[in-house]
């Protein structure tokens, strides 16, 4: 077992109880051989660890060796010999694969066993911050971003009040002042929050809408309000739909306006929307015009929206979770012209910016509406008679009472890398796209779901077989094209070589969406990725 | 400066940036001597860091360097002879103290200014896991539950596909099934998911009761709905009325049920405010009982609760954010009697779990009501032609898209703590209670704000300073007794010597209240808690 690859130590199978212990002591022996920490972990537990008497060195011992098992996923995450991931369906998982138990017991594990199943959490894990990871929006394993969340959980503060959090609580306004300031909002407008994710921050836009227009509403509820109705565009995120129905909106009352091919949100389309909202006698007061969509990446015109909210008397939110990364670019950010003059604006640096999850900010220009809109000044929390400036005391600004700090990470990418470095990395993804653009361009066996060039670094696509080449396009053709994504994926998530996600929209069956937002991705990760779908579906 | 003592390499005013450069080489200097890392971070960025190639060694160095800050914060974190913060005011920290800017540069900084960057967020901050920081009802730092967010963070992950998420999706069903079985429910029934502290938790419940009696709500809104009442006890948690606020039912009609001196709900009067109402023409639907209420540490009377819910046909929620944690101790959980008839519940394993935060589970007794309440079935996520049993993409449950991995820390404490762990842990909090209720009642210099024994570990208590203890009873030693507090309060936190919250509470005027939730607390902490307030306000 001695000089065995670590990582290859729980593939074994292991099913009896005596087997598991033995393997576990070859693990430690493994782990103990290699880092030379002193303790014998087989024989302690979580109780001779602090803050047990004495316990500092054990202490030291065992978060040391854990450190030692994140240190090597890391370094391996960013190889690309390593797999994305080792798939196992959930049934496998549950019977308890090679030893693994997610059983809770009543009595404690040894530290040896609990490392072992830190082990194992991690290599049944998917490695988002691989390369060749393209499946979700979030991506990539900032290593900053990672200092700063170990560090985080290591203050383990809430950041309800300036009491608590006081650094916290100041990098947030730091954070959001200079978030603001690149949006365009100028010197004495401003205000916002950091959210749990950005169907949280959108739900936060549409809660401030109807309060700023119906502020009893939130003594009274909304019995007393005419039939209340919201725009958003049919290729927007679903969490629109999502708070209008948990605010008590319903989901029906969120009209979908009609996007061009290439995704955008149709001027002309909202506006005859709108009157004709009114002329139904419901009342129109809230638009969301997205900055990337989420599937095609594609930027709404802000500021013909802005015209329109601005004749309306409607409040404009800008969703740009996903496209406010691109204001870090000087050579991207005018895809984003007009969100100044928006109302609100969801921005997601967990997304485009890299940021460890969750960081998610609201960005609200009416300063104060947000701190009338909820707060209730509970006076256990918020005493209003402490002896430091109160104001800083923003946790009644949110909905939430505990608060997770979500800033610091994002604070610290800051600091390392400067605006310029988001830029950069920015603009990184972006080239990236392009590059995927130009090979599927000039490849006959791949075909473009728009033809237009990238805005964002989305690229969707189909492959398309050997078998399918010569059909005409139809129902026929569509229908088994609709099979070949689906069938790709669950072949690639067998072989755990790559990983990208696809879906249908509106009449297109389903294709790939590629999207780019880890700085470890080159060239040749696109070109594999390529060859790979083609490899996995060639004989579909 | 070599031998000097690291934390305190930044406590020299440091006010020009050569002299800021020089103690950046210094503390450079003083780290490297400790522990000889190979790296001269003053010369490196985060631009040599992964995914830069050869980046593996100057990663694998400056995250073991910032985890050696991190194990010394931990450490001095248990000792008694630490401070528990180091207060500043806001416009002081703003200022750049000692150096420390929080200024977001536009150029990348040095990783030797990112570590003295993190030295100093943990030196200006709080130290929550101190022995004697009895602030809030999350305290304390497990060792276990810090390594557990460790990793969660290295993993980077979101909760909302199996796809992935294999591995976090699991142990929270294995957490939920555990949690719901220890609340009494049988195995064919329970539901929940985690969520992003205890008010996201309660706001869950109202917006699954308001579905329950009005599926339509989802689609339709609450215009068709009739005027809706819900009700809480006046010592409730806030999160009721803000979640009412938010949902668009109004703060106002959450109708505030009487309690008893102890703090808990009378259940006569929750059946006359129902009765009330209903002959009022509102319609209640929803009774919230709080277990473990936040200033009293009181249990409402769950079996006379349900009995009135029953009989009216309302939702029951039991809001154990603080006193779920009773139910892991055989001595204690009988204070939950009737729980097991709620049909939705809150609990919070990062306040008397000791879990860090965030870490809050709401269990609903109804199957799939999560899913029916909340689900789009937005397709490039949630695509029904997965190879896999896509019933464990759960993230259609929740109102969030994205959300954060907050179940690992937890199923790796229960591993290494066992049932039994969590038991003990909470056993040693109340008897820490008792003790200083016992000491209480032996001193004349203070005075318990209600008499009863602690059925939770909150204490709340008055300090009478020699000038008052020979004023009678009446408004002038009210308003003198109002003020002794916060003025002690600010002492305390300028000496930074402990922490503990005060507020007023109804026609109690300001007193402090003790909360237990920390294991690393002892008597001589209770001990010198008392003996310091009594210090700080002797003169007042």
């Amino acid at each position: 077992m001695t000089g065995k690859n670590k990582s290859n130590v729980t593939t074994e199978r292991i099913t009896d109880k005596s087997a598991r212990r033995d393997k576990q002591q070859e693990d430690s022996t493994a782990v103990r051989e290699r880092k030379q920490t002193p303790a014998d972990f087989s024989s302690i537990s979580s109780k001779d660890l602090l803050p047990a008497s004495g316990g500092e060195e054990m202490t030291k011992g065992f978060l040391q060796e854990l450190v030692n098992i994140l240190l090597d996923y890391i370094c391996k995450s960013s190889q690309r010999s390593s797999k994305v991931l080792d798939f196992h369906h959930p049934h496998q998982l549950k019977e308890g694969l090679e030893g693994f138990s997610l059983d809770l017991p009543e009595q404690p594990e040894t530290l040896e066993q609990i490392l072992v199943d830190c082990r194992d959490t991690l290599k049944y894990g998917v490695n988002t911050g691989h390369p060749r990871f393209f499946n979700q929006l979030s991506s990539g394993l900032d290593v900053i971003g990672v200092a700063g969340e170990w560090l985080t959980s290591t203050a383990n503060t809430n950041m309800f009040t300036y009491e608590v959090s006081p650094v916290f609580i100041l990098m947030e306004e730091v954070l959001l002042r200079k978030m603001q300031s690149i949006v365009g909002w100028s010197d004495d407008e401003g205000d916002g929050i950091f959210c749990p994710g950005g169907t949280i921050s959108n739900l936060y836009s549409i809660l401030l809408a109807r309060f700023y227009f119906f502020p009893e509403v939130k003594t009274r509820g909304m019995s007393h309000l005419p039939q209340l109705v919201l725009f958003s565009s049919e290729h927007s995120h679903y969490s629109v739909k999502k708070s209008a129905a948990a605010l008590g909106m319903g989901s029906d009352n969120v009209i979908m306006v009609k996007c061009d091919e290439r995704g955008k949100m149709i001027p002309a389309e909202l506006e005859s929307s709108i009157v004709a909202a009114e002329e139904r006698g419901l009342v129109p007061f809230y638009v969301n015009a997205t900055a990337g969509t989420t599937v095609y990446g594609a930027f709404d015109p802000l500021n013909d929206i802005a015209d329109i909210c601005h004749r309306h008397t409607l409040w404009m939110h800008v969703d740009a979770a996903w496209g406010g990364g691109l204001l870090m670019s000087h050579r991207h950010r005018m895809k984003l012209q007009g969100i100044e003059r928006a109302w609100s604006v969801t921005w997601n640096p967990h997304k485009m910016m890299g940021s460890p999850l969750q960081c998610s900010a609201i960005l609200v220009k009416k300063r104060g509406l947000l701190q009338e809109c909820n707060e209730l000044g509970a006076e256990y929390l918020f005493q209003t008679d402490k002896h430091y400036d109160v104001s800083y005391d923003t946790g009644d600004k949110s909905i939430q009472c505990g608060r997770h700090v979500d800033v610091f990470k994002l604070w610290l990418m800051w600091k390392a890398k400067g605006s310029e470095g988001f830029g950069s990395q920015v603009n990184k993804c972006l080239e990236n796209a392009e590059y995927l653009y130009d090979r599927l361009q000039r490849r006959t066996d791949f075909e473009l779901v728009f033809k237009n060039k990238p805005e964002h670094s989305n690229i969707c696509f189909w492959y398309i077989p050997p078998s399918l080449r010569s059909l005409p396009p139809g129902a026929d053709r569509d229908t088994r094209l609709h099979q070949v994504a689906p069938r790709i994926k669950s072949r690639m998530m067998e072989k755990g070589s790559v990983l990208i996600g696809y879906q249908p929209l509106a009449t297109k069956v389903n294709f790939f969406r590629c999207v780019f937002s880890n700085p470890a991705t080159q060239q040749e990760d696109i070109d594999f990725l390529l060859e790979e779908i083609s490899r996995l579906g060639s004989d579909l």
